[in-house]
């Protein structure tokens, strides 16, 4: 019998500040949640052998279980809440070329073609394209003078080759471009191709 | 037999923007880890219910599996790998605070007392606070005119009552006491100690 439990526990304790962060968010967001009583001052419960086996090996609050999934960290937590509820999401260059990845998926992988949504999202590259030129102009990284997980978040889309897009992003952007040799410059960076299994493509 | 797994496991396609910034993270950060290939354009195996039952109910990659625990959302990995290897970490106004918790825990909580670790805690604080309350100055909100999960992050410490650090944080730092208001005033605030069980603190 689950069906009284709500969407979202939180094991914590009131002293926590951590631990207040994702409280107040999951209240903020109007989130079904319950805390879990984690007696750390008192009893030491965080450190006992159950608590690192069953909810957190790490022997630390808070952790926030989602239907059996649990999440430590409240950083994590935080943006696991924000992408899930939509709200307290931060705006970033990130978001700007977010479009970026259906684009590609119409253009070439769809199993039927929409001119129209291609087009939709042509034109808000197009406007999006050019901001995140522009703050690239101001600072070698997203955030500042070294990368950050902007950056590597920013990353996701623009090394596909230019044909997927149909455009050259590096030679119409040329900050962006600079951006890329930059990142492609970091001890560890490999095109997507060479570090995740599945190209070329192999249509049944 | 578990030893010749990685230590990070990351479901994913070449294909996947999503998939390469966890994918690319892993590598610029040094971690040991492997793909796993999920065939979704061919196979639509992200869409099984094998799948959803054992990585990912959402049907979707990137997946990362961490020793048997599973993150989805690439922005909910790459702030996991950022903690936990402490590299391309954003630094933010949070984390000019991030010694109020240990502060606190010492002046409140520590088994022994620790005048020199205080003061030296107190000695940082003395120099970051200002910095916050002076960003504070020019926004409602820390990333702007509205408030973000860097907000309810910030507020992690900020509520607990002044006794506990031994001074007013709002009545010295003016724009944070104005930015604690806001924050108060958001429909679902609610005080630590209302929020999360565990207070008042009874010692065994």
């Amino acid at each position: 019998m689950m069906s009284d439990r709500p969407e979202y526990l939180l094991y914590c304790m009131a002293q926590s500040g951590n631990a207040y962060r994702v409280a107040l968010m999951l209240n903020l967001i109007g989130a079904d949640w319950k805390p879990v009583f984690v007696d750390f001052f008192v009893a030491g419960e965080t450190r006992t052998e159950k608590f690192r086996t069953e909810i957190n090996e790490m022997g630390e609050v808070p952790v926030l279980d989602h239907a059996g999934r649990k999440f430590s960290q409240s950083a994590v937590c935080l943006t696991y809440l924000a992408k899930r509820s939509g709200k307290f999401q931060p705006e970033g260059e990130d978001e700007e070329l977010e479009c970026l990845g259906p684009y590609r998926f119409l253009k070439n992988f769809a199993p039927a073609p929409s001119p129209a949504g291609e087009a939709f999202l042509l034109n808000r590259l197009g406007i999006s394209l050019p901001i995140v030129d522009k703050r690239l102009a101001k600072s070698p990284y997203l955030l500042g003078s070294r990368p950050t997980i902007a950056d590597v978040s920013l990353a996701g889309y623009l090394y596909y080759p230019a044909e997927e897009f149909g455009f050259d992003i590096a030679k119409d952007h040329p900050h962006i471009g600079a951006w890329m040799d930059r990142i492609k410059a970091l001890p560890g960076w490999k095109h997507p191709y060479e570090l995740m299994p599945g190209y070329p493509l192999k249509r049944a």
